[in-house]
């Protein structure tokens, strides 16, 4: 057993090398490549990827798997299923499928840059299909793979980012919040009515942006050896131990957007540069899922970065370093931060209604999948939705509507609700961290953020994938995920105003 | 055999794939990675290089090869032989070898930083003469795999820098150099008696001469689509077709060092940039080998970039952008860049010296490789080389003598050559350039470099590895490798004033 199990090690390691090359080659292509370099490192990369899937699903690693699960699995047990799971993953699809997703996939997405631009649905619509048909069939030969567990076809798109959370878990959080979430959010609406927001507007140079973003990191506890802050066309976070490469963007008019994603990015970076290093290389020791991700993440965001005692010691920063004039004090930032208003774009959606907008993408994507709802069908289900849940409507606007993101286009279906079980998470997850830390508002108006990451490095990043999404959220806070933290949340910040 | 050469070719192109990560993860490493990163970098490139060297060395590479080599070669004969080449270096050598030679080369280069700063020899000494053990082994390891062409075990270590240029040849070349430069040095010294020197000494911020050694690189033709110009400890120039990274250094208290590194390294990136698109990924595609490679950044860094009309040309940028004074005008900058004096280091001699330095070294390491001498013996062979060929003792001062370089320390005999084989080439390869465009001085004094690259591309780049160095200089200057034209340039420049 120790020895096929030292020899899955040896494998998963050794896949782990090819991926840190994929991964530093993709932060190049978006940060630093010039145009010139695209199609030789796109072939560079189509080859890494054929090599770790290759050796992946290679007869010898399934050899290996199979010997080391049918022997007493002992302390290893849970690095085997997650290698399992890593291995099933790549190996229950066929080669043919795969790589007819990646073509419809790629052809759908880069068509859907301009039909988005043009509101073109009927074109969209004509690539679309084939993305939905091969997804239905990427869905079902997932759910074969462990039939027991998984008991839709969406379940096993879910599993890719949500792993352990089904359907009906999902479901009956978001009945949850669709009920008390359209009461809350005319209260928030009805309280704002006379609360005067200022804009981010102005001219603010670039250099000193980004100067009060590495302030900001540093402030967060990123560490600049090991790390770095760049920036791109969109703001993403990548890398490996000790190497944590985050970036973000810029507007010369406005100051806000680029702090809130470097928070965020900072977060992601943070739970990424803690995971276990005695599991390095292992699929035990890589970050559980997207919904625990983005837990992190929008902690730093939301719950740490935009909380009004953070806000107490990180205000003078901004004002220094752009010259804000007095008007600008921790609270105004903190208000006008906080607006709260329905609107049809979902990444611009404010922390109340974004729920309402991955509720709608949820219900729509798992019908889809789960062959209850068509794809021309969309349009008029959105519609409804977004009436229902917003009070809004877009009409024809299909750009503002089903258009407006890409996750769909490529086949990345099961991937939304991660953003709002990720949210609820970080709700509970800094609820525990206030309860653990009664002094926190003092702590956080000095700019001391080392008790957050401390309690997140032993409760979450230690964790790696040893335990499930709920065992982690009930190991860190006593319960597994729950909406309700997450309304007290916003009634806490939204209408009470506490911080 | 097309199904062979096919299958070879599509054999070579993986192999350049691993390769692209191998040599933008190593870009990645000298120019933006943060400390934390060094470990898992390390890993991913050891192991890649691992399977880089499985791949090549397989029994299924060896057999295609053997297969192709025994058939009909056609078209295809240059393109198998170079095949055959790469794969003879990297099959040639034991597995044991290849990892004792490593080690001990990481070894003693590591301890050589300190050493060198502690003029501390004899503690060199004790790793180094594992180090000339074990180059010794790979020299006669390399020789038999072609012992038809090299004549000595040093030869094959030549042929890895100066592919087809026997030592036999080069000695020649240095006894004409050796011959003719001591008493030219002398004269050009005298000629330099009553001449005013300025130094390149000031306080520079480093973000101009950033943007000014863009904007030489831009006149020397880099094309910013399809490379970048970025800042390391030491410059260098890797990429691909289409994505040149070159880099260069800046010191805030001088302003000459890091244009002649930007128009050095140019000349490479242009180089490669050149390469005949239709062999990429393959061994014929390649870049010659050093000795031509070093001919391309030594022309563009001392025959163009230090040409008089360049420097016309070049004069007005330099000033506008350093706010220089009007003492600095093209004359000035030319006669303090080509300053002549006889000095204990290699890399900070002028051109007239340079090469007394390299033929020190060739026959040093010549003998070292050849057994007729011992590495105890450097240092006294060492000093009376400088004082015979530059008049000049450092005496027991090795830090400004034989322990100046690292080439050695990490067992890169072969290497040193190249750069005056390759300064050779450069001048001769502009006195036809000259000679093919006699409005060359106009044409540069407009700032007009495309004529250059026009005919280094067509003469030079566009052949790849197709033709020997020697049949290279053959068909682009109607003759090989002749230091006559070198000498002739000297004079030209040195004496003469000319340009």
């Amino acid at each position: 057993m120790t020895d096929v199990y030292q020899a899955l090690i040896r494998q998963f390691r050794k896949l782990s090398q090819i991926d840190h090359a994929i991964t530093f080659l993709q932060w190049d292509n978006m940060v630093m490549m010039p145009p010139g370099g695209s199609e030789s490192r796109s072939e560079a990369i189509a080859e890494l990827s054929t090599m770790y899937h290759s050796l992946l699903t290679s007869s010898q690693t399934g050899d290996l798997l199979k010997e080391a699960m049918a022997s007493k699995l002992g302390e290893n047990r849970q690095s085997l299923t997650e290698m399992k799971r890593t291995y099933d993953r790549a190996a229950c699809l066929p080669g043919d499928l795969v790589k007819a997703k990646s073509l419809a996939g790629s052809k759908c997405e880069h068509h859907w840059r301009t039909q988005k631009e043009n509101n073109d649905w009927s074109g969209f619509l004509r690539n679309f299909k084939e993305v939905v048909y091969l997804a239905r069939e990427e869905a079902q030969a997932r759910q074969a793979t462990n039939i027991k567990d998984l008991l839709t076809p969406y379940d096993a798109m879910l599993d890719l980012y949500l792993t352990g959370d089904s359907s009906e878990f999902i479901t009956s959080i978001f009945n949850t919040l669709k009920g008390q979430l359209p009461h809350l959010l005319a209260n928030v609406i009805e309280k704002q009515r006379n609360v005067k927001f200022k804009n981010f507007r102005g001219r603010y140079p670039l250099d000193k942006q980004k100067r009060l973003c590495r302030t900001l990191a540093g402030s967060l506890g990123f560490d600049f050896t090991q790390g770095r802050l760049d920036v791109s066309t969109h703001p993403f976070s990548t890398g490996c131990r000790g190497d944590q490469r985050i970036t973000t963007r810029f507007h010369d008019d406005e100051f806000f957007e680029a702090l809130l994603a470097t928070a965020h990015e900072t977060g992601h970076a943070s739970y990424e540069n803690g995971l276990p290093i005695e599991w390095d290389g292992l699929p035990i020791g890589e970050a559980r899922n997207l919904c625990i991700h983005e837990s992190q993440s929008l902690l730093f965001e939301k719950q740490l970065f935009l909380s009004r005692p953070f806000l107490d010691f990180f205000i003078d920063k901004i004002r220094a370093e752009l010259n804000l004039d007095e008007t600008w004090d921790a609270e105004q930032l903190w208000t006008s931060a906080t607006q709260v208003k329905p609107s049809f774009i979902r990444v611009e959606a404010d922390e109340v209604t974004y729920p309402l907008h991955v509720i709608l993408r949820y219900e729509i994507e798992s019908k889809l999948i789960n062959q209850t709802l068509e794809a021309e069908d969309i349009p008029e289900v959105w519609d409804q939705g977004m009436r229902d849940y917003l009070g809004i409507s877009s009409g024809d606007n299909h750009k503002a509507g089903c258009l407006q993101d890409m996750h769909w286009s490529d086949g990345s279906f099961g991937y939304f609700p991660s953003y709002t079980i990720g949210a609820i998470n970080s709700a509970q997850l800094f609820n525990a961290i206030r309860r653990d830390n009664p002094n926190w508002q003092d702590l956080l108006k000095q700019g001391e953020t080392g008790f957050v990451r401390d309690w997140l490095s032993t409760k979450i990043w230690a964790k790696g994938s040893s335990l499930s999404s709920q065992e982690i959220m009930v190991s860190a806070t006593g319960e597994g995920t729950n909406p309700q933290v997450f309304l007290s949340h916003l009634k806490d910040r939204y209408i009470y105003r506490k911080y």
